[in-house]
């Protein structure tokens, strides 16, 4: 058994959160390692590129989110064995992570700039995206996204759809997901009942 | 066997490179199909979110190049099965895929943006990535990034040193990863040594 640590932001959501559902899931031993905004420019040092998420492994630090989540599906068998469905669902995390990698700039404008790339976002980023996943998802049964049960892509596309519906975007109507693709929010909400993930929520919310 | 075919830019470099290494090194069959970057706006209509690499696997389209680059790295016998192995391997893939985002939207920037665009990759991105692939090869024992031997990590760094030592990205001197982290290039050269890369970019100069 590994000893693992899991360093990302105390929130819940952002680029750690589907390994940390996968963990729960999984019934993984982790040591969930939560720190404020404000302590990111100090914890950012220690930190190999100085990005979070970072998994520690055994005193090894490694990071990038993607290939954390695909190290902990296994982990939990939240990741297909067959190499095809494994290429299925690498694409759903990866194009996910396209989507994480354009909203990540805009995070930090403001005033006519921000504006206008939040309206890109709205515009194309958004739509394109949101319209492939769904057609992924109708196209393997409309269930889950990959060999008809829970994956890591299934969490990785509900984290985002989470956080686009969430009201925390400014310029992005919460009514996005179900207006474009919505499939996708009864997708989220399959996997909002998973028993695990209902239940670490609720202790979350206490 | 399945049948597969690599849509991408009529470049020996960019996101499909390394797939198309890794199908060269494991004798795999696929049809290697270019286009040229006038032909991209029509391409692109046919892709699934407008992007390429492009995957074309018994008729179905996958895109995301890391996705496609695990995908035919198994195929191929360059990639880890142990999924700690994997992990380390996904942790390369992922980070040059990091810097490949952040040159990407200085392709299609000019004058004072892009000097000022390009001084920031040469000062911070660069510097930090480097250093990081170089301190991983080196942790790994200098060789190659995963197991001692040629992975999908290898095939996807010299990518992107060839690219940085290329002189195509203008503002970035061909001597930065010398002056850097010039255990990446000496990887660089090792790699172009291994056989059937050596062989299979003499038949494309040709």
């Amino acid at each position: 058994m590994h000893k693992l640590k899991l360093t990302y932001f105390d929130i819940d959501g952002g680029r750690a959160e589907p390994a940390r559902l996968a963990m729960h899931v999984g019934r993984i031993p982790f040591e969930d390692d939560r720190f404020t905004f404000a302590q990111f420019a100090e914890i950012k040092k220690a930190m190999p590129l100085a990005q979070v998420p970072v998994l520690t492994i055994d005193g090894l630090q490694v990071t990038q989110c993607n290939a954390i989540n695909r190290f902990v599906g296994k982990l939990a068998g939240l990741y297909p064995r067959d190499p095809f469905q494994a290429l299925l669902c690498d694409e759903i995390l990866e194009a996910v992570e396209d989507v994480d990698n354009r909203i990540g700039p805009t995070l930090g404008m403001q005033g006519e700039e921000f504006k206008r790339a939040r309206k890109a976002l709205v515009d194309e980023t958004f739509p394109r995206y949101l319209k492939f996943l769904q057609a992924r998802l109708l196209a393997r049964g409309g269930d889950f996204f990959i060999e008809n049960r829970l994956s890591m892509a299934d969490l990785k596309v509900f984290c985002l759809i989470r956080w686009l519906n969430s009201g925390l975007l400014d310029h992005v109507p919460t009514t996005l997901v179900e207006t474009l693709a919505p499939e996708l929010n009864r997708h989220c909400q399959r996997i909002a009942q998973v028993p695990e993930i209902a239940e670490y929520y609720a202790g979350r919310a206490e």
